[in-house]
């Protein structure tokens, strides 16, 4: 359904065409600071960017509808919605018939029968992630509270990928100074051209998001099943696009002996580290005090402008399907702060649960 | 917590070395027919194999306290627990100090304290999952009800990789017949040979388990947030040394364009199918009809024989340690009846949610 | 927290001197009809009654922000907002310092500090009762798909009881032709006496309303702990006033022996029925076909006009308060559809869990 | 279902004639000391009395699975089981086809149809309810932690009614020194008096207890929905035979006037209170500091010996039904430890959720 988390909670609403998408956060602690600035700044970096990007124009005009009083939470539930506009839902209606390869036309016809509103993907369009990114500016500046940062980045387009390592400082930084949301300034023009290569293709691409969570404390997450991995998995395979997810080495974990694999403890100024962090931050389901790392992946766009092989519904016959006007040719860039506020979300929840938040 | 699940709800309990470990199941149909012999062949491919796996004998005692009359559900909570047997407590005394590294041992000290109880691992013990084995044989007869079958093997251990595409019958007719719960007769003896060797070296290994799930019909599922995939991946994360999950075509999917990685419709007998399932039978996190199919990263076991570097959290100095006693080398055949447990559990529970079993 | 329901779920937002109070409605099937009339004859029920209510004139602008599309529910969430208007919130702020006696003042501010929103009693005004009453305009609708209907009326004002049965269909023709939405035309005059007698006096009135709630098939709730009585008294009990809850006899049946009490079954045109219903038409927590009846006492209006004791949480001494400008003498009319509509989201959503509602 | 509560949570498992009943209890802090003598206490206060109460003998015959170990608690979830005993199933067999009245029975057949596990009362049996008492002892000693204690006395049966109004100190002294579980001495042979008259002529009585909680800071409770009087009544409604809950003067305060009704703020050492307690310690759905107190309506027995009217669900024809034995003429006094229990779980709760017990 659409509500999501236990003590910091959010429910989704709206869908792509109609007159808002909005998202309603209960849990959040009064007296914090957040004016309309920090939801700007983190809706920018979802919209399109001039010449990769879609061509509708998203204005996201958000209005705090309730839990806001002067710039400070009250520590009643907070409404916000993001109005939509530029809407065109013509073109949407034969995919009721056709379903379109890739997306959730199909299962959602076959579920929700004639009355779902297909318009723009509906309740399944990339729309929706509009209404979580201002639930994790919600969440990050909760997080801040405790001094914890989350922060993604672009890891790969396609074949092309950043190994490097980078800081929480460092990817916070960079990650909004170019338009594929980039940690290294030199792995732009590869990503770019992957990106504007496949949309001249009438074509699409996928890649990889890296996402860190530094600064929290020891003893995170609740297992044996609210681990801090189910979690934030969970909230990640609800964003349009993603097909697997990995902590740490992740899927590398699985070839190398246990005795590389294992994160020796160490000491450093009286604290205790690990001096690797091959397990991405998370023990036993439960933080270890090193920062949160992993890998999402995200599949290319479904729409794209080339020819289809699908079946109409109405007559039961095959047929093929091409999908008019310009579509995003990759939406990683996009969800990166999509996965940002997931993972921020999550462990805000996660956080208050455990009483390391207020 | 240790509840899972909306209409079909799990909660475990026990620890390692406590009288016994157990859940009890709510939700589960009357007059569904369940003997110990379907427990007792689940439980079996959970075992370590003679040869490969820890001596700990594990004799897997079961007792069905509620729930079940005359070897049929009464509708009412199943509660079954397991005895543990050949204890010896002793040698984890030290590891509160001492945590272990890639154990939970550090954060679960500084979550619960001198209480945790971290004899055999306590709570966060590969013992728990013989109650998730259980559980499983519940949802598997539950789901059999619409003849939706489940079913795990070893896809890799180390960089020992089984590349063919299995069917659903021969994966429940291979997997229990060798001691890596290979599908392939022939990946036998080099993944064998893998986790000896690995033996040898006071080393471990871990692998990859690929789980199918076939017979599904379309639109199983809760989206926006509780998807097959978000659902399934919540509940493998809590199976431990769990890494990274990934659906049909997982990472695979980031590398290459969306005129590849779409799957066509197409129409078979008058049936809507995918030409290829590189969605992994997911789309907008509902079924699609086609079978899932989900890759489950398994890390090398933590515990190996090899000294390693920790930290004294009593005296806070650095020091080393070796972990007594014979361990698994390889948690990962053992691994996949809990996977494929974990994952009937989830579709028991959405099937049930969706209407699609009373 | 400020969602609830299983299947149907509801979460509220919004505070009385907001810019709104609104609702998000998950789990409404999609292709119900619904549109503005229904929502407006809820809301006109709750609207005070000139001559007896408080002088704040509500309009009640209900927007429709998501899941309805042209008249017709779609299937995904159900957002309702309404404006609040005639905004006063200067006369508030002494509250915060000085609790007034039988409000929420004084643990609210010991729960949420100087950040809550106290403003028109903030989250804890009777105003956000209006977003219950649209949520239950939906779950009427919803439950007349199966020709459940839910009626409820004022059963006493103080001393002056109606003691008269009504049929469900008296009870909704009767309940909004008059001021005190009694069923009985012959007790309003009355019932108005003693609530504008106590407003001559600056004093208020209480009373119980009656709830009913017939065309329930047999079988419906879910014990152990998710009765029909339990989630019913768990949803009135956050109606602001509510204080006792009866089902049937209620506390009657303490007094009676058990031969009195026990409704023997018959049968009546084939179908089992009980010859009387002192058990209120639940039997073990289910539904026994009989008409739910419950009876629901609300406390005198804790805003009055007369002087009374508190204490100065500033200054820490003792100190008189009196609540200027006019207050509603007594709530129980307006109530009337809250608890209706409390009834029908608690009903709407136990027969949706149950499989009686697709 | 079978599982209540958001922190300190209960799963209920097992039926009246199945080998136990038990729970688990998930959330209790560990490091709290829990022994077998603590349970004891408990249970003993539920046991049928010698004169008046059923001729089953219930040996209470409790194990502890899992959660304590050296009689503390190790944070992980608590198993209890009590075995049962001393069962005859033969005769419950005949009320699948013709429902007792006043019983689960004839919602239960149609609900869970044949297999139902009517032995006993099955899952409905006020068996049941032994496994809430030891979730109860662990909610109290939680509770003790932080100085609240939670006591439960008859109030009335049928229309004898102890008016007087007590500490807490004095009910949990004298509650357990008669058989009627009263907290007056002399109120102790008019409450035998009807029991025992009832009884004689093969009939039953009812009775309200009161419920007390002291001792709690202000602010517990969840509101909007989770308020402390919601909470409460829906756990109190899953105990078979309650129809009523009001809470400090309930539907005593429809009758009076607000300035009656209203408990005046005043200082006392320094400390809030308020002078009166009409309002049973719980304001806007939170605590008030002061007691809660609350009024729990329990019907008469409805197994009775009396011939009663029913229908024959087999031959769908009128009949008449005997129910043969012995059977408690009252459960009120049995009720009593049952419904201290429910409260002590549900501010357990309450009070962990709001961060009162860490």
């Amino acid at each position: 359904m659409n509500t999501i988390g236990t003590d910091f909670r959010i429910t989704l609403f709206g869908s792509s065409h109609g007159p808002v998408v909005g998202c309603t956060i209960d849990g959040c602690p009064p007296g914090l600071p957040l004016d309309e600035r920090m939801f700007e700044n983190d809706l920018a970096l979802r919209r399109p960017h001039p010449g990769i990007g879609t061509p509708r124009r998203e204005s996201d005009d958000l209005r705090m509808l309730s839990g806001i009083k002067d710039g400070i939470t009250t520590g009643t539930p907070i409404t916000l919605t993001i109005a939509n506009k530029d809407v065109d839902s013509s073109k949407y209606e034969r995919f009721k018939a056709v379903p379109r390869p890739g997306h959730a036309d199909y299962p959602a016809m076959m579920k929700y029968g004639e009355h779902h509103d297909i318009a723009g993907g509906g309740q399944f369009s990339g729309r929706m992630t509009a209404a979580m990114v201002v639930a994790g500016t919600v969440a990050k500046a909760i997080l801040s509270t405790i001094d914890v940062q989350v922060g993604a980045y672009t890891r790969s387009i396609a074949e092309v990928v950043d190994g490097d390592v980078h800081s929480i400082t460092h990817i916070l930084e960079e990650r909004g100074n170019n338009p594929v949301r980039a940690a290294s300034a030199d792995m732009v023009p590869k990503m770019m051209d992957e990106i504007l290569a496949a949309g001249e293709d009438d074509d699409s691409v996928g890649g990889i998001i890296q996402c860190h969570c530094e600064g929290l404390p020891v003893g995170v997450g609740e297992p044996f099943f609210d681990t801090v991995e189910g979690e934030i998995s969970k909230m990640l395979f609800s964003i349009p696009g993603v097909k697997g997810v990995g902590f740490g080495a992740g899927f590398g974990a699985t070839k190398v002996r246990g005795s590389e694999n294992n994160d020796s403890f160490a000491l450093i100024e009286g604290r205790v580290i690990t001096v690797t962090n091959r397990h991405g931050g998370v023990l036993g389901g439960m933080t270890s005090g090193m920062p949160i790392m992993m890998r999402v992946a995200l599949k290319p766009t479904a729409s794209i402008g080339k020819e289809q092989r699908s079946v109409d519904l109405a007559t039961m016959r095959e047929t093929t399907l091409k999908i008019e006007g310009r579509h995003d040719p990759c939406i990683v860039p996009r969800a990166v702060v999509v996965v940002e506020s997931a993972v921020a979300m999550v462990m805000a929840d996660l956080c208050i649960r455990g009483g390391f938040i207020e």
